[in-house]
């Protein structure tokens, strides 16, 4: 499969990133060039997953400054503030886009060249190759010989720069020779399960099940699930977890039925300035992502939907957090800030 | 709307059923003369909830024997036994299927005819409508002015002979003038919230929006959710209901925030021969339900599914159960039999 996305070029180049709202039946590669491309596609979907949008946000920077052309350092700092803006803005509830793109920000100010942007951009790329490989290591014990681990959306290689969160602790136990199998919550209404996350582990020789997103619990209450591992999109300080919608349902199952589920996240991915999950705002997208399915209208015409797109999850249902510089486990304010540093 | 299903002529006349697994878009009326199509229609959901199979049970039995067309009343009783264990075995969750078919059982070992068979199925049917109308009845106050009520998978007029069980609710409120809107849960695998619940609510005037089934967690721990109401394809003698799959996980969000949660059934889908929820036989259906949205695959070749298509809800998260007999509140063993007599 292609990179889930790269740059392509010096400071004139494009990013090429894969369209996601296409897989697994077609694999269409974007190229852009403007601003309005990059937002389109973070918008919509075609890149996905708090990581990946967040090395997106990088090089949206560098492409925005350049559409714009600033002539002197004065309208650089300008343009570079706009853009900046812009591109926080995309989404509302994974923190990562924001954090990319104040970096950008701030070694613009510094250093106000589409040089240096691009080198910044290209760091948090690099970066988030290697907080993957860290955060697979940390987690990979989490998965014994046997387990049945279940997880929800798609935490990858499609969801980051490198091999993903949730599921780069899956590669890292596979790589290692651990036997295991999973099971894929569909992941309605956007099926990052079925069509993402199934694709990227039977590629990898990991055994999938894809289940409807409400027969997780009944598995679970069946002593069918042995762990549960999902990304987030934000963390706040005292550990809840904003992540796809869904993952508040399972924790309940979790903490019901004494399976530890634990979230993967990168340090980018915490908040420390958001006291809890309160305070993180959750997107509502187009209902019409509810009533039809690839373009399929499902409902009689007239009929509304809602389409919150995220839920929180209180840190008491989670057994810890895997992050690329350590297992937080158990959960407490004083912990993530001790290890995040 | 056609009726959801109706006997036309006499016992040398046909069952005519809505196809339902083309609603909304399609409205196909199914006319069955022979067994192996009744069969096929409760297999493949084109006529399903509990109380609806089971008159189409009926039905189902008076075709079967009039077809194999036993030439005296030996023959009769061994072809009646023969069909009744077909019909009985065509789903294995919901207990009305076989409540049917052992009534007809019956009257066709004390008058064996085939108009004696055909009275019998239509009243079942018959009395499914009275059911229904007592069910709404008996739960209507529950439903408080402005409630905003969440229900799963259909069990309204396209499930039964009648109004419904839990939609029978909301029908008999509306028509008492009380003011509520519904959150409709999809239903995944086959959609019967946004394909079927929505469209019936939505005919009837009811202001209705559907929800992945994985957003109603979210929405309850936000306070959206004032009271929950589903249908059951089977209750325990203690109360414990197995439904479609997504009720389980329905019913821990209720109990983690206080939400009051009634099944809505029948007398004929109480099944006291069996203690508990652990005993009930739960249906695995056809993974290509889950791979597949409307005939259009969605993961990647190789990938396989779980199909559960119910679970059981511990009468211990539930506020009571609705049925035509009265309101069970609270639950025990001792008032479901009190009330079933």
């Amino acid at each position: 499969m292609e990179p889930t996305l790269r740059w392509v070029g010096d400071a004139q180049g494009h990013l090429a990133l894969v369209d996601q709202t296409l897989l697994p039946s077609r694999q269409l590669v974007l190229e852009h060039r403007d601003l309005a491309g990059v937002i389109d596609s973070i918008k919509r979907l075609a890149v996905r997953g708090a990581p990946a949008i967040g090395v997106a946000a990088g090089f949206a920077v560098v492409i925005g400054v350049r559409e714009r052309a600033p002539a002197d350092a004065a309208a650089f700092q300008r343009v570079l503030d706009e853009v900046v803006d812009i591109v926080s803005a995309a989404r509302p509830t994974a923190v990562n886009l924001a954090w990319a793109a104040e970096r950008l920000r701030e070694r613009g100010r510094r250093e106000p060249t589409l040089d240096a942007l691009l080198d910044e951009a290209r760091a948090i790329h690099d970066e988030d190759v290697e907080l993957c490989r860290a955060m697979g290591e940390v987690g990979a014990d989490l998965i014994k010989p046997g387990f049945r681990v279940l997880t929800h959306c798609n935490a990858g290689r499609l969801a980051t720069g490198g091999d993903g969160t949730a599921l780069a602790v899956m590669f890292a136990a596979h790589a290692r020779g651990t036997p295991f199998k999973v099971f894929a919550d569909e992941t309605r209404p956007l099926l990052q399960g079925s069509r993402l996350t199934a694709l990227e582990l039977s590629e990898a020789g990991i055994e999938v099940d894809v289940i409807v997103d409400s027969a997780a619990a009944g598995l679970i209450a069946r002593g069918e699930v042995d762990l549960i591992l999902t990304g987030a999109d934000r963390v706040a300080a005292n550990g809840d977890a904003a992540n796809k919608v869904g993952t508040y349902g399972l924790s309940l199952a979790a903490k019901e039925h004494g399976v530890p589920m634990y979230i993967v996240a990168p340090a980018s991915t915490f908040d420390l300035s958001v006291a809890s999950g309160a305070e993180i705002p959750i997107e509502d997208r187009d209902p019409e992502e509810v009533l039809s399915i690839l373009g399929h209208r499902i409902a009689a015409p007239g009929v509304g939907a809602r389409n919150p797109a995220f839920d929180v999850t209180p840190a008491g249902h989670l057994a810890g957090l895997v992050t690329d510089r350590g297992l937080i486990h158990p959960i407490t304010t004083e912990r993530i800030k001790a290890t995040l540093g």
